[in-house]
Formats: C-alpha cells, sequence, structure tokens
C-alpha cells in the first residue's frame, strides 16, 4: 500500500530550486527557491508535491486516500543535509592531542610521539570490520540528530590492501544497516604508512597496481581521492593515482592546497576532479582553474575552527564562479564533529557566506559534489524524500540562533527517523 | 518521604573540589579533582555522598531505603553547567542584521536603520510581561537541553521604569515556574534610550534616584550592572550608578572594555565589582588591577565569534592570577545562542584555555561570579544536586567532539529533568 506523507504548511520551503550549483556569480546561489507557507507530499520515498498549502490541499483530494499529517507551522523545511567529505570509518579517539595543540604543538611534534593520523591507522588496523561499523554507527546517529540524511565516507586509515578493503566494507555494511546513505571513496593515498617512510614511490605503486584494481573489482567505492600536499603525496605521485583510478571508473577528488599551496587546485581542474578539498591556500590561478573546469570546491570551515587556522577564501571563490559545497571533514583529528549545522555557522560566520549561500553549499551544491544531484539535495517533485524540519520561521536563523541544534524532525526516503529532535528507533547495529 | 538517588560508576567525576576561583597561577585551575569510576550519591535536593563506587556502595547500605540508580558507565558527571552573564529576557528576534553584518555594515549602520539594541527595546516595551515570559521560558529549555542549571540573567532592554519593572518580574515568575534556577541583575544602564539621546545626564538620574531605588525596594535583582563604554555610559557615569546600586545593596558587575579601552577593568576594581564582563580590549594594567581586586573575569568568546571578532586575552589573565569565568551572553543582537557547550569550545579553541580551565571557568568560578560558590559550581557533600551527565568518557572530550550536544542527563535540585538529551516535563509556561 502506497504510504503518503502530507507535511502541512511551513512557515517556508526551502526547495532550492533554481540554486544553480555553478553560479557565474555570487548572488545567483541566493536564488534558493524559497515558498512561504508551503507544503509538501510524499508518496512512498518520493517528493510527488510542493507548493502553496491551498494546491496541497487539492492535490492530496485527488490522491483519494489516508495521509499522515506533519504540522510544520512554525518551522521551515529544507532538503535533508549532505556531507560531502566525511572519514567516517575509523576506530579510536585522539581527544589528548588537544591539550598539546593548545601548548603550541606542531601537527609534526605530535606525528612523532606517535599521534596523529598514524595512531587511527594503528588503531584502525587493530579493529576488526564490526568494531568499526558500531563505532562508525554512533557517529551516523549522531549526524542524524544534526539533520544529514547522505554522507560521504572515505577509506584511508586502513593504508595495506586488507585493511583500506575493511574500511570500505564497514562503510557498505553501514549503507545497508543505517537510515543514512553512504557513498563511498577509496583514499588509500591519505597518507604515507609507517613501513613505507623511506620508500613512498612503492606505496604509491601498491595503491595504483594493487588497491584500486580490487576496490574497483568489488564496487566498494564510487571515487578516489589522495591527499596532495608538501610531505605526503607529490602534484605528479597524485596526478598518477587519480589517473590510475580513473580508469577503474573512479571518479578523481582531491584534498588539495590544505596547508602548503603546491598547485592542487591546478591538478583538480587538469584531471577534471568533480570536487577539491579545502583549498586554504589556493591561489587565484587556481580558483581560476576551477571555476572553469567545473570542479566543486568542498570548504571544511569547521576544520578551520577546530585547528585555529584561517578559513578557505569562500568570498572570491564565489565571485570567481567557483560552487561551493561544505562539509564536517569528520576525522579523529582535525575536525572530531558530526555538527552540519555548526559548519554552516561557521561558514557563514567566519567565510562570510550568506545564509542562502551556505544552505546551498550543505544541500544542492554538496549533491553535486557527491554526483547525486539528480536525485538529492532539492525540494522537487520526484527526487528522494530526504528533508529536515527545523525550529525557524525563516532561513536565517539557522545562522542566527548559532551553536544549537534545531533539527525537530528528519524524514530519510519518505520515513520520520527523527522526532522532537530525538531518533527514533534503532539505528545503530548495537546499541 | 526521602528521596535517594545512586549515581554509579561514572568514567569519571569531576569534582571541581579545589578549583581555585582565584588561581595565582593558570594551572592551579587545572586541579579539578577528578575522580575515575567514581558515584555520587544525592538525598533529597542535596548531594550527600562523592567517591569511590565501592565506598558510594558501603554508604547506600548505611541509608538502608531505596534508592533511584542511574548508570553512569560510559559517561563523565560534572556540576550543572553555570551561565553568569545572559540578557535572557526580551522580546523580538533580529536574524536579518546578520546579512547587514556580512555586508560589511556597522553595528552604529544598523543601529541608523531601526536596528541594533533599540529595536530589541522596542520589542519589549511592546511586550506583555506574560509575552516574555514565554518566549524565555522556550530559551531556558534550550540552556537545560544543554546542561545550564543556573543562569543569571539582565534587564535592559526596557529603559523605562516601568519597562525595566517588567523584565525583572518576568525573571522572578521564570525563577518560580522553570527549573533553571535564575539570577537577577538590574542594567537600566545598559544603553541611553532614544528619548534621552541628547541628555543622557538625565537618563543617568533617572537610574539613580527612581529605578535603583524601586527594584532594591521590591527586591527585583542581586547585582547591578553597567554599560562602561565609548558613546554609551561614561566610566564616571558607571561609577555613580554602580555606587548608587551599593548604597541600596545592590552588588555591582561591569561590561567593560568591549569595544573600547576607556578603563573599564580599572574601573571594576576600584569600585570593588564582583565581575567584569567582556574584556577584549583590557590593558595590562587593568588585568593587574582585576587580580588585585578579586573581580572576576566573565569572558565571552561564542560573542567574539558570532560578531567575528578577536576574542579577550585570557591566558595572560590567568597568568596575571585573574579568575575567569564564561557565558553564553545570550543576547538577541550579539550573542543569540543558548549554547554553553559551545562556548566552552570557543574558550578552548578560541582563547586557548586548556580542557580543565573551561570546565572550572563554567561551573565553580561562574558559580563565584554570581555570588554562589557556597551552594553550586562544585560536586561536594552539601552542595545542591545540580548535575549533569555527559556522554563522554574523559573531560578533555567535551572540547574534543566538538560542537555537538554530549548532554545526556540533566540533574536540577536532585530530579532528572533531561534524560537521553530530551526534556522531560513540560517546564515551560506555554507550550
Ligand atoms: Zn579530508
Ligand atoms: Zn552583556
Amino acid at each position: 500500500m502506497k504510504s503518503v506523507t502530507y507535511i502541512k504548511c511551513a512557515d517556508q520551503v526551502v526547495t532550492m530550486k533554481g540554486a544553480s550549483h555553478l553560479p557565474k556569480k555570487g548572488n545567483e546561489m541566493s536564488e534558493i527557491g524559497v515558498i512561504e507557507n508551503g507544503s509538501i507530499i510524499l508518496e512512498n520515498d518520493k517528493i510527488s508535491f510542493v507548493g502553496s498549502d491551498q494546491e496541497a490541499a487539492q492535490y492530496l483530494e485527488s490522491l483519494n486516500g489516508a495521509a499522515t499529517t506533519i504540522e510544520a507551522s512554525g518551522k521551515i523545511v529544507t532538503p535533508g543535509l549532505i556531507d560531502p567529505h566525511t572519514h567516517l570509518v575509523f576506530a579510536g579517539s585522539r581527544e589528548k592531542e588537544l591539550e598539546m595543540r593548545l601548548q603550541g604543538a606542531k601537527y609534526i611534534d605530535i606525528l612523532k610521539q606517535g599521534g596523529g593520523i598514524l595512531s587511527s591507522t594503528r588503531s584502525t588496523r587493530e579493529a576488526t570490520m564490526e568494531q568499526l561499523v558500531e563505532q562508525a554507527s554512533r557517529r551516523l546517529d549522531r549526524f542524524l540528530q544534526y539533520g544529514v540524511t547522505t554522507v560521504e565516507a572515505k577509506s584511508g586509515y586502513g593504508l595495506t590492501v586488507e585493511d583500506e578493503l575493511k574500511q570500505l566494507r564497514a562503510a557498505k555494511v553501514l549503507n545497508s544497516i543505517h537510515a543514512i546513505d553512504l557513498v563511498s571513496t577509496f583514499m588509500g593515498a591519505h597518507a604515507i604508512p609507517a613501513e613505507y617512510k623511506d620508500n613512498p614511490d612503492a606505496y604509491v605503486n601498491l595503491v595504483i597496481e594493487e588497491m584500486i584494481p580490487v576496490v574497483a573489482r568489488e564496487g566498494l567505492a564510487e571515487f578516489c581521492d589522495v591527499f596532495c600536499e608538501e610531505g605526503v603525496f607529490t602534484v605528479e605521485q597524485s596526478e598518477k593515482i587519480l589517473e590510475a583510478g580513473k580508469r577503474y571508473g573512479l571518479l578523481p577528488k582531491i584534498h588539495a592546497d590544505e596547508i602548503v599551496r603546491i598547485g592542487g587546485a591546478e591538478l583538480a581542474a587538469k584531471v577534471g576532479a568533480v570536487s577539491a578539498e579545502h583549498l586554504l591556500q589556493a591561489s587565484d590561478e587556481g580558483i581560476q582553474a576551477l571555476a572553469e573546469s567545473g570542479t566543486i570546491a568542498v570548504l571544511l570551515p569547521g576544520t578551520a575552527f577546530f585547528l585555529m587556522e584561517k578559513p578557505a577564501r569562500a568570498r572570491a571563490m564565489i565571485d570567481a564562479g567557483v560552487a561551493i559545497a561544505i562539509s564536517t571533514d569528520c576525522n579523529p583529528g582535525s575536525s572530531p564533529t558530526q555538527s552540519m549545522p555548526f559548519v554552516m555557522n561557521a561558514a557563514c560566520l567566519m567565510m562570510k557566506m550568506t545564509p542562502a549561500e551556505v544552505l546551498a553549499s550543505a544541500t544542492i551544491n554538496a549533491a553535486h559534489a557527491i554526483g547525486l544531484a539528480d536525485r538529492i539535495g532539492s525540494i522537487e517533485v520526484g527526487k528522494t524524500a530526504d528533508l529536515v524540519l527545523f525550529q525557524a520561521s525563516n532561513y536565517q536563523t539557522l545562522q542566527y540562533n548559532f551553536a544549537v541544534n534545531l533539527v525537530d524532525t528528519v524524514i530519510k526516503n519518505g520515513k520520520v527517523v527523527v522526532q522532537g529532535g530525538s531518533l527514533l528507533g534503532n539505528f545503530a547495529a548495537s546499541r
């Protein structure tokens, strides 16, 4: 039997219809398709009506059956938030590094004391796939409470063939057991593991010759990502890895120009990357190149906040015509958070993006960054019924009443999964 | 009948016992009395035991009666958070000003267009006391969900005798109907109202001769605060007002050195203020004066985040021996948030306070800032049973897993008022 849900008379429905993912000018991104006193009708897992409440009532009559009504007065409705860049699947936590950082320790000092990414690699290698699933599922629960309905998840804490596969298999399990949809990215080139310290090219070969083929064969990832950074993977090594991924059908993404400007943005444009990540140090030329190649800039202002750094130059990018998506960068080292609403606040306040631009970056543009804009990211007839109801009367309030979780209701695939801010049901594998 | 609650075996009980509210050196504040695998017993609204779980079991046996057990394994327990500086009671919201600020508008431009504090004054004057209670009670609900059990609330949006009294009476009603305890501060000297624009001294006289006497007579406030700032109240006017308050038994607080350094910190020391607020521009001499007078610095890093400004120099203050408390500064203009956990994150990341210092600033030091350290702010036998259980295994995690609400359970006066992150019961006047 068909299930019909009637979301009745929200103060605003922010559809994102018309929100350009590739604005030629900054303010085009502001046209986010707001319907005042709007209603939405869902049939099963799809959106079948969006418009005024009067028309909604007529449409509902034509359906001639029972509908579940969700009163949305005093609330706004947006597309489900999309996090296009996380390192979701890992074991262990690194809260003790925070005090070292506060006392001025540099990342390299922490690494020398056995901390940093290699500490997460150790814990992740020691964990079973089931343990990885269990820990990540609790993070997904929190993402859901903060309004996120789709998450990209990268491997890259395994750094051996088997451990990378273990992480990607965990993501596959999570995708099947949790309400949130996962999109997987293979990122064997996240770090050079300790055992290849003196021979990084041999590790690059392992990534290209062993990891990529088996990941592709098992259908474990849709994207291939690489950490192109001084002291990690060079521009040349990154290009080789991303081109190898392309040959196996893995679309390129790239961690670019985060710490040192070595031309990551330019490389992203050159290989036709779907997205370029971080971009704190991107040059004017790099930004121009991204605009021309249509590569989406995935910016991570929460990470800049946690690392006490200056964020990326979002306004320069918008002015140059680059489409921006934003993300938590959820990971145990540089951004241990699951709050997309806070990342939206940080995008607004730290990068001076307008409330409309921020919302586009967390929905339709984020959908483009993971190749799903035909199915999610906006409230349009035929799209998947992934929606969030926030306790707010207008979309500006999401950035104004900052650092609190205004999520009231989350609907995923047409089903209510969060109500009154609380999770319904048992999504986690073991709780 | 006596009600007994047994909080069993938390990963850490962070007692704050020994956390000096006036450290001579920064690291004394770090001694925050952590008990690993600790238990707490509450009898009615008081703490009657704190210690190891083994001793707790013995103590419980000696009580010889039924106890409600709260399993705290996998969690930490801290004192209820205390917010020592809010402008809680007001009407209206000002989310549209955010876009003006993002486009570079200065506060003075916003004021000229009818925005700013005078816009909140207009809305607050138009509201009835009942409307003020209703709007503020929803804010208190959110404070409670974020682990706050005591809130200081200032008047200062009325700016007439009757409207100031209306705000303070609303706070009194809120204190009686809501689980959260309120402490009231009279702040008629929050702004110079439009009708006194050309004659500020006449308004100062109104504050001194009419407002302070009636506020004191009706027992509506314990503190008197003034916005000592260029273009608002001069050092001389501020001193007159605070001395008048003292004659009526209202203890002085002072908004000092927020925008321009005009000697507010020095004035705070001179009048023996309990606390000095903001202090973004405080001079070395001002900081030294605060240390010598034992005045507590109430710092507001969430406000600095929202206003995109540099925060106060917390480390210099700690080094000088100033005790620091932190606060949301909850208000409709410069800090529309109710999240003390985020303010704690901002104190850590923006002001480089350690996780231990941050927690002391949000509990025992905040209690001192509102004159209640004999009753709340630490977990000690005989103190009021105001407690928070966080989903964390150690106190560092509160700053590490940032921008998410880790509050699991809140206990106020010995009663569970938040469980699994959700409010129990109906605290608000009308919901
Ligand atoms: Zn990343
Ligand atoms: Zn204030």
